[in-house]
């Protein structure tokens, strides 16, 4: 496969294209073999928070789950970027109660909630976002709980350094068949390590997720099954992970992450798919990934026009009037010989 | 020129590369030879908002600036994407007065100000933003009065077929030398006609401009000198059309345009550059256009010292940390002979 492979995602303004985002693709099957792929499927980028599913497996492995009577809704937060809204930081609450912890504990800084109402109420009361606001805070209440299962003092939890981090390192480096030593850590933005490695490791640690969960592993299985029955856990209403995985119903799990980052995992065919949008931009994403599932046949026509204002969503000026739209130019190639 | 000659706007998150942003660049003598360049110097895309200093120069030509004693500072402001601070609406209702109408008769819609103070006001009173607070109302405000020194009915002024927008696309099409069948229009983000043309055609707009201001042609002149005696009217306090014309201290014009456009206009050298982050990121544009300035050695290195904030912005987590940084990766090519 070579660079010309391209695909990118138009933004138009009155049918004429005004601006391009570029779309780097890795189709994986579970053996590691790239089965199709875009742009450069061996792009080195981070994870970001496209690596929660696989964050929060040894909640299960570990026996956190089951010793302090996690819930899947809980689970399910714990591998979500959640909106803030107050049934999520209620969630979150909870799973900081089972780990004995305060919210004071979180090592995420606070920002608004992406969820209107929660945002408008805080707004209205003249009250600043929390802690618990922050979309990761479901993973880090998951990291205390992961550290008090374990008897490991959760002050630092965040650090490198701490084991948290390092048994979460072990568990990406094993999904992603990626050395410890290969991976890039860097900030990410709630404060913990974030992994670089290839766009392809990306892809295949959801293949091999998905793999394990039509063979009935348990963790991963369990970790599924929170995502696919509790979708409004890892995103929130109206937004692209939780409407995907709603639409799909149990089809496939579907994770979004920072800076144009997706990744998506589909037991029946064993595959995993990892996408970077090039510059990051947000809102390429859902149609990016929407494009990549329909020309790979892995959502239904009917399921793509149910998600159609996520594909091709229409833009409003300050008038309110359709300006233009954003849509996906999708074209996958299989690689060479 | 070839589309191998990119340019790009590198984010990077504990110095490991995260996203890329591409950038196309033309600079272009008033003659309309390209001198240099990136990407596709002939890539069309819209004017947005650079194009307004040519939006205003009829409101000298034509007579309005000197019958309703329009000031430099207020010419400036419809020249301007305004932050909707104090100052700014101040100036806009002052046009508006001068223009013999009141805010109602503003079309572009309301959106928060940029100008934190200002939007803080807003909450902190419970108050929507206003259409004054639009970017963009000291352009609109400006519309009208050409309406009136005209005698035209300013009602429906935001219209393509309104003689208002007619005699401004004739304005944009004389200085881009490009017929008016030749540029596409649709509708911009403040519900006023935007203009599609090539690059090159917008960098040998801000050539021309530029040629005519050290020529000491009057209208060009005129606004030339509103906008570097009042470049915070251009844009507002801690933005790049403002800091950079600030520490230019009158020897180019800049106006930045919505979806990653950059144009300035330097009269010393009768050039103009015009550029587009391909993506239509915000956050590149900066470096991007600085990256360009200091490449073609037409800013100091003091004064890319002085803007080193806006060349190399250092990207903050929710904890307050730095975990990474925007930086310009800029390599121009001169034309093919």
């Amino acid at each position: 496969m070579n660079e010309a492979t391209e695909c990118s995602i138009e933004v138009t303004r009155g049918g004429v294209p005004e601006s391009r985002h570029r779309v780097h693709v890795a189709v994986v099957d579970a053996e590691g073999r790239l089965r199709a792929g875009a742009g450069d499927p061996d792009l080195i980028t981070f994870f970001r928070s496209a690596a929660k599913p696989l964050q929060a497996l040894p909640l299960v492995e570990d026996g956190a789950y089951d010793r302090y009577g996690l819930t899947p809704e809980e689970l399910a937060l714990c591998c979500g970027s959640h909106s803030g809204s107050a049934d999520h930081t209620g969630v979150a609450t909870r799973i900081l109660e089972k780990a004995a912890v305060t919210s004071d504990a979180l090592a995420c800084g606070p920002h608004p909630p992406f969820d209107d109402d929660a945002r408008r109420k805080l707004e209205e009361a003249h009250l600043e976002p929390g802690r618990l606001h922050n979309n990761c805070s479901g993973k880090h209440a998951g990291m205390m709980m992961l550290a008090r299962a374990h008897g490991w003092e959760p002050a630092e939890y965040h650090r490198p350094e701490h084991p948290v981090q390092r048994r979460l390192l072990a568990e990406v480096s094993r999904w992603t068949r990626m050395p410890e030593e290969a991976i890039a850590l860097a900030t990410d933005g709630c404060g913990v390590p974030c992994f670089a490695l290839p766009l392809r490791q990306m892809a295949l640690s959801f293949a091999a997720f998905a793999a394990a969960v039509r063979a009935g592993e348990r963790s991963p299985t369990v970790v599924f099954e929170a995502m696919t029955t509790h979708p409004e856990m890892v995103a929130g209403e109206g937004r692209i992970c939780t409407e995907l995985m709603r639409q799909a119903a149990g089809r496939l799990f579907a994770k979004v992450g920072a800076e144009g980052v997706y990744c998506v995992g589909v037991p029946g065919a064993e595959l995993g798919i990892a996408l970077k949008v090039e510059d990051g931009a947000a809102r390429a994403v859902a149609p990016a990934i929407l494009g990549v599932l329909r020309e790979l046949d892995l959502i239904s026509e009917d399921d793509y026009g149910a998600l159609h204002h996520h594909a091709y969503p229409e833009l409003l000026n300050t008038r309110g009037e359709p300006v233009g739209q954003i849509r996906p130019a999708i074209a996958l190639q299989a690689p060479d010989a």
